[in-house]
């Protein structure tokens, strides 16, 4: 792992060089793990082009972080940006990157008020989460284990799904047993909801007590020693109408559709339209309120969006969902996601969890 | 509720007309629900000078978002900010606010794409969040609910703390039950930490297992109906060495002399120092790693700070923590947090659990 920390730094010191940089300021918190392996809730963490590191963090932390990094550590109290720009003046580095996507203005101002003459700020977007997108055999393991858990916790909770039941409760039976099964936490949320408040895509779990003849869609994600996996199936408490039962397979043939698609070199944004067009042939692309996934790992939410105007292209080793749906106000919603790795002859489903509208 | 959020409005457009701005930009999750109701996690509001209010969202809420907000809605797909300065265009707003605190670089450079001739960004610290720190009746009611479900799940789970168990067990066990005596979830990651390790104040709970003549801390706080709670109690597996009983009661000496002087007027500062005070009696002011507390209402961590140099006068109605802590590396740590009101004549603790020392 030390040794994985120490490519990452050298790859992202490489880039640096690329872009005339001397130094660059890593704030986000994934980022700083991703770099410096700190787990810390509060650090951040100067790379300097020439491959020095330093970690600054607050005294809560000092034993964490001294245990956790290989980098330096400066243990500041109150706010860590001016005394890492207090180092990078004796350092004597002149051009400095940030990640403007993870700093608030109120923080560039702070590094703004430290800067000094001939020394500037510069601006740069996904930096690390570009280097993150594609995963280590190390990071993949991680995932699949995490989705291993999440598809299990899955598996032994969704038969609690019965009239009478509330949403909220079966949502937190389902984080209690994820926690039991090997996770840390809920990678987000725990989305658990039914009848027609299936239609809203990221609605939380209410008092709402389940009802024979419901649908109900539950869409949760592990964090295992840092890594996420997501996953979204749907049961539903009784016999189906024949309505929901076409929507749902329009639905699942989108999501076939999708992970037929998915291959290296392939643009995040063809993903999508495979979805897409799939549902335009069932008149539902209007009902896909969403994109077809995102890329996870330290995060839930990560580096490639699939989104319909995305032109990144896939490669392997990259940790997808995908996730199309369609959503009727008044009747229901219906979503079906998995977490995908991208391989060199197409995807491995990391979510083996069936995927058939399960009814209890 | 609806008037409570048209007075929130009113009272923020009167304090944009004293700042001659003609619209403010909100863009923290926490405040958009605050000012406008709604709970969905993507969202910006704009509020104009003269009242008016519209609510930005994307396809994935537009059915919760026309039913959770008084406002005007405007779903949009793609990002949000552009919409909004499109609207502030059409609007003729000029002196346009915004967050400074809770806006990326990225999305300010959003905004400022978005600018027209004569119109100007102007960065604004904590607006809302100012306004938030004296809590309305409804607020205290809520807030307090929320450390009832604290309390009860503190006293339903601590006794499962004996040997064997494993720290992140006892972590699920405690959000596990809180959520069944009517948390919505965990208000931040639960800690459970043992033996030396609680010499670590923010540590995570880990595979550990609790053992025999060890020191188990728990910090922990429930979200409910939005609003948080936030309270750190400590247990022993044993009977507890004279130095720790010392260490102990020399905490909670320091919590009771900060608890003592809250009331109206004093600044968060002073409460500060009357901890710091307690334990620099005993020699461990240099073993208090953190500040005496920090605010805590729709978000967890909310102004006030209560550090050491901290100048805000304290006014009833804010609801804030108190935890002070000692923390010595190689033998453990003590901290003692309650969540407390301020009232007219001092404060009341709304988290009533006991906090001697529990030996389990």
């Amino acid at each position: 792992m030390t040794s994985e920390l120490q490519d990452r730094r050298r790859r992202l010191a490489e880039e640096l060089r690329l872009k005339k940089l001397d130094g660059f300021i890593v704030s986000a918190g994934p980022n700083v793990r991703y770099l410096a392996g700190f787990t810390g809730s509060n650090a951040a963490l100067l790379l300097m082009a020439g491959g020095e590191a330093v970690l600054f963090t607050d005294p809560r932390y000092q034993f964490q972080a001294a245990r956790e990094t290989g980098c330096k550590v400066r243990v500041a109290r109150g706010p860590l940006l001016p005394r890492l720009m207090a180092l990078a003046r004796r350092k004597s580095l002149r051009r400095l990157g940030f990640e403007k996507g993870r700093l608030t203005y109120e923080e560039y101002e702070l590094l703004s008020e430290g800067l000094w003459l001939g020394a500037s700020l510069k601006p740069v977007a996904g930096l690390v989460e570009t280097q993150r997108m594609v995963k280590s055999a190390r990071e993949i393991a991680l995932i699949r284990r995490s989705a291993v858990t999440l598809c299990a916790t899955f598996e032994r909770v969704i038969g609690r799904a019965s009239p009478g039941i509330r949403e909220k409760d079966l949502a937190a039976e389902f984080d209690y047993q994820m926690r039991r099964l090997g996770a840390d936490q809920p990678a987000f949320e725990t989305i658990v909801t039914s009848g027609e408040r299936t239609a809203l895509p990221h609605a939380r779990p209410t008092a709402n007590r389940l009802a024979a003849n419901q649908l109900v869609l539950v869409d949760m994600g592990a964090s295992q020693d840092g890594y996420a996996s997501d996953m979204t199936r749907m049961a539903f408490l009784g016999s189906p109408s024949r309505r929901l039962k076409q929507l749902y397979a329009a639905v699942l043939e989108a999501q076939l559709a999708a992970l037929d698609a998915v291959r290296p070199g392939i643009s995040a944004g063809a993903v999508d339209r495979a979805a897409r067009n799939a549902l335009r042939a069932r008149k539902l692309d209007r009902a896909f309120l969403h994109s077809t996934g995102h890329g996870l790992g330290l995060e839930v939410h990560e580096p490639p969006r699939l989104g319909k105007r995305e032109k990144t292209r896939l490669a392997a080793g990259m940790v997808i969902t995908i996730e199309p749906g369609a959503y009727l106000e008044g009747f229901g919603g219906v979503r079906i996601e998995d977490t995908v790795v991208v391989t060199p002859g197409g995807c491995d489903i990391l979510t083996s969890t069936p995927k058939e509208l399960l009814l209890l």
